[in-house]
């Protein structure tokens, strides 16, 4: 009997939302990141979606870096009117562990980046979290960290009252039977597993896209010619991410196609039919040795009545791509847009 | 990527006793049980293994009980010529825990015992196995736990050139993707994680036949039946031992049909193409609040060259239980066993 | 050899203020709190301090409780044009802990509390903390925690930049080798280690005024008496305050007199010559069983040449109480305080 | 209050063995090791003490090496008809940790050493202690281990029964105020920390005789002076012993003597009322990132009625010394030792 088998997609999945025609706002907390790039896009660029706000977060990089490529991202897409700030430049309890290998010296190494045309919000990402929340109404209001959880952590801790205000936390990390970080967690956690564990064990309803689901979302070949040939430059600008993002993943963890976590979570978002997830209880590990920040979930038996956690299974993998392309069809060509030609050029050299 | 596409069936498996014509000398260290009961008919039964020395260790229940379990499957068996010793009555560090919910009071309920006509061994269970490594030829005897690995440990411990001197270590225990005793440890290995630490640490072979493997073999009605049909003594024994197995396993962990776990281990050892395997480094968890105990595996890379630790991943459920039945056909109806009838006939009832 | 043998006083303590005649600011977290009480009084009565900001955290009892005990002291004590703010109801990670059998089920059981004329700042104790401490210049912006640390420790994260602009945090926390939450660890630590873990690692000053110390600032007879003796409304509180805290601590700990631990820390501000210190390296167990949340200080060596953290380690038990009385001298009778008699003359029965 | 204020000699200590005529009868478990050698020393030189074994046990060095050591010194002491066996190799469960920064390569640096007279016992350590013990009436024999507990762990563990017949375990190891490994933890316990918690935990007597007893057993110009006027090849050992120990703990801790731990534990052994203890709750830390081994003893509260364990606390320094002069005298000369003087000439030098 394999894990696999007995996962059986929530048939209530997709319910939940029937006949909802309004789109869903969400925050996204992030670390771009490359796959966090491709998230940032399709949330601006799905219909389904109204993004409130986008916050950053160290993590891939230096919190300096990640929010120069969240800006950068923003004025590719052509993003208005949503704020951006800047959160937590370390993790709550440990040490700063950035993902150079993954993701270069920027954080976002590949493409030449543009100049910012978006301002920052002076505010500190979690008040600008919790402003968020608490102006609108409750149960409306979607968080979807793909980075390190330690500006929600705070924003949870800062201002409890969120906690039941937030319609749900869908994030990006964690992992029921794989890990990446080391043998049995994933990055997101681990280098913040206290934040984690604050954020699991607030009662709002916690969905975990975690590796089980994201190394399911690979970016083959066909996947990239199809966005390739949308020809915009962000489209450009993706296959210039999946491009420096293969390499790194093939090197650092032997992955024929990088596995593009992120946007996974914005899809489970725009329609949980594509992601298929099973309700379980989760728990954060704080003091294991070889198990410091895994996401520990518990098979055994039926989860409780109560249980606000659930975990990605299965993914539908052309219909989350489609949505990706699709996304970036209606960004086109934003107006305005200047990307220095010469530095992308010599971009594309990983070693 | 789920983890079972991950796993690739070792192609040298079946090899590495091509043309072995001897059979395999083992040492079971067992806490009967159920299916210690089964794993040591299965031992005894088959022409493939030679049985040296049965040892006993705290765990299904206490020491006292478990030996007396272990002499009374020996007395059914008409095992004659093999010492059996008792070990130790408690873990290393951590406080007794007994299955009682498992295995019922006796730790092996449900059929009426015989009155053992197998005197016990006077040396301590440690002696017993080092003496008998000591005393074979280096990289003859195989160590088979199917229960804590406190005894195991300890022998290591006390002489430590028992353990180039084994062949290997094919244990019943651990779990890569599945725990029973906690969401994420297995019971023979939680019951004395620090044990398990010294035996997974040793640079002996060490194959870990775990709940992934286990969760396989399921003792189904038909395998009930076919056992049934043979219509000895011990085939009558074992079908008793599977009714209260499978009402225990049922009401505790949900089980349709009850895993019989630790003939497994003894099934690997007689023909390795029926337990496939994954050579993968696996370690202990000591600390974790959650994940005590837990085997952890690093599937992230294939194994190094020095990698002296294996998982199984498939098992042949018909081939495994057609050496069971063989086993017990072989075993025909040992003389001189009277089993008390009226004891047997009230021991069905499971509370 | 006994640690108190091989402590030296440190001979800068006292004169690393010399000459100086500004008071210091200080900004006084506190949870209110038998000895909180006297800590704000003594803050507020003695004229070498200025209080800048009165925060309250999660800590003797519930945030409500001590932010309403809080801005009863303010009241009794005729604090004006300072804001209190309430922070953090619970801490980082670990559930809420308070100490009803010291602090009695309103947090300050004992005295009757007036109306409290004081409005509470609409700003959370994090955010007040952190622009306090940006207002002011660098280096002039003392931290008193009274409590656990969870204010503290939030307002690192959120604004790193406090750090190098704070001239010091002078706790009230923790013991070299003494606990009292359990065997090895003190209340405002164990109930937030994670908190203390990121105050005692960042880079500031800490100076840890810990049990070693605040076990000899016993509220002996005499000085009750001598408290009593001044025969103001302030006065009488205090002295119903330490009425309630001698039984609880001769009760819960088999104090003959109570220990009044908080004002230390104020006292160690205004005068280091009563308090001697020694530089030692100090950092929090967030593993143990047994340890959790010791605050381990290494004696082994001498301290490294940037060691920022030292520990209280002799009182001088007739000055500090002098400095408690000549501060509730100073406050005298402030105006407009009306404190409900009849509930005053009940509150004194402890069970 | 300091801890010291709060100790008081327990009344007890000396009249437990008032009118008591016959020697104590011990087993030395050991690895010498400076300090063990004249552990081993007063013992046999002592007429209070009945020597029924030594036994050895990885530690200051490998075992091979504290062996060798172990029956030079006996040679060297002229000691006859105790049977000397080797234990463990190296701790239960952690890796081996050697202390060469004290001992020197040999594990005794500083005097030359003669070839032994002595057979080493060819039964395993673990095996003779369990054998003594049983081979002794309930009550009589008083284990001294002065290395890390792993065969007396080991022990309890194989021969569970040996518990209830041991009369008390007087050991060197830990500390309740101090460490020397660790800020808080001490060699003979960090280094097998789960065997020390086996030993801890077990219901005989213990008698911890731990660093806040043995830095007061320092080796000082004129207790070395009085050795060497004895004028013996066993008191010239000592004296070389000393002078090499007072290089290194000069170098590696600091101190202006060195402490001579291991015969504190023998000296208690012989008379109590030169080592006061106190009865305390003591367990091991087996989690604790900064705590691990660290002897956790509960001060807050009067030890229980069914306390089994002790803590040295305060040492009578001249009649200590006067024991192992005493005893020194009383070895005189053996016949027959041949000490080759070349290479203790060279001995001297430590770097």
């Amino acid at each position: 009997m394999t894990w696999s088998t007995i996962v059986e997609p929530n048939p209530q999945a997709s319910q939940h939302r029937t006949g909802s025609t309004e789109p869903r706002k969400i925050i996204l907390d992030c670390d771009p990141g490359h796959d966090d790039a491709v998230a940032l896009l399709l949330a601006h660029g799905n219909p389904n979606i109204e993004l409130l706000a986008v916050t950053t977060v160290v993590g891939n990089q230096t919190l300096e870096k990640v929010t120069r490529n969240a800006l950068a991202v923003g004025t590719i897409a052509g993003i208005t009117g949503v704020p951006f700030a800047a959160g937590c430049p370390r993790p709550l309890v440990r040490s700063i562990e950035t993902a150079p290998d993954i993701h270069g010296e920027s954080g976002m190494d590949g493409p030449a980046l543009p100049e910012s045309t978006i301002e920052l919000d002076p505010r500190h990402a979690v008040d600008l979290i919790i402003d968020t929340v608490m102006a609108h109404e409750p149960g409306t209001v979607t968080l979807v960290p793909t980075a390190g959880l330690t500006n929600i952590a705070l924003a949870a801790r800062k201002e409890p009252r969120i906690v039941e205000r937030v319609k749900e936390v869908v994030l990006m990390g964690g992992g029921c039977h794989v890990g990446n970080w080391s043998a049995v967690a994933e990055f997101n956690i681990i280098i913040d597993p206290e934040a984690a564990h604050i954020v699991f064990n607030e009662k709002w309803p916690v969905v975990m896209v975690g590796l089980d689901l994201t190394h399911q979302a690979l970016a083959t070949p066909e996947v990239v010619e199809k966005i390739a040939a949308i020809g915009t430059g962000p489209a450009k600008f993706v296959t210039e991410l999946m491009d420096f993002f293969a390499h790194t993943y093939k090197d650092a963890q032997g992955f024929d196609y990088p596995p593009v976590h992120d946007p996974c979570a914005v899809a489970y978002v725009i329609d949980p039919s594509i992601v298929s997830t099973r309700k379980v209880p989760v728990n954060i590990e704080l003091q294991g040795t070889l198990t410091l920040g895994m996401t520990v979930a518990d098979f055994r038996a039926p989860a409780p009545a109560d249980c606000h956690t659930s975990v990605a299974v299965d993914l539908d993998h052309a219909r989350f791509w489609d949505l990706v392309t699709d996304a970036l069809v209606r960004i086109g060509e934003p107006a305005g847009v200047v990307r220095p030609e010469s530095a992308r050029l010599t971009a594309g050299g990983v070693k």
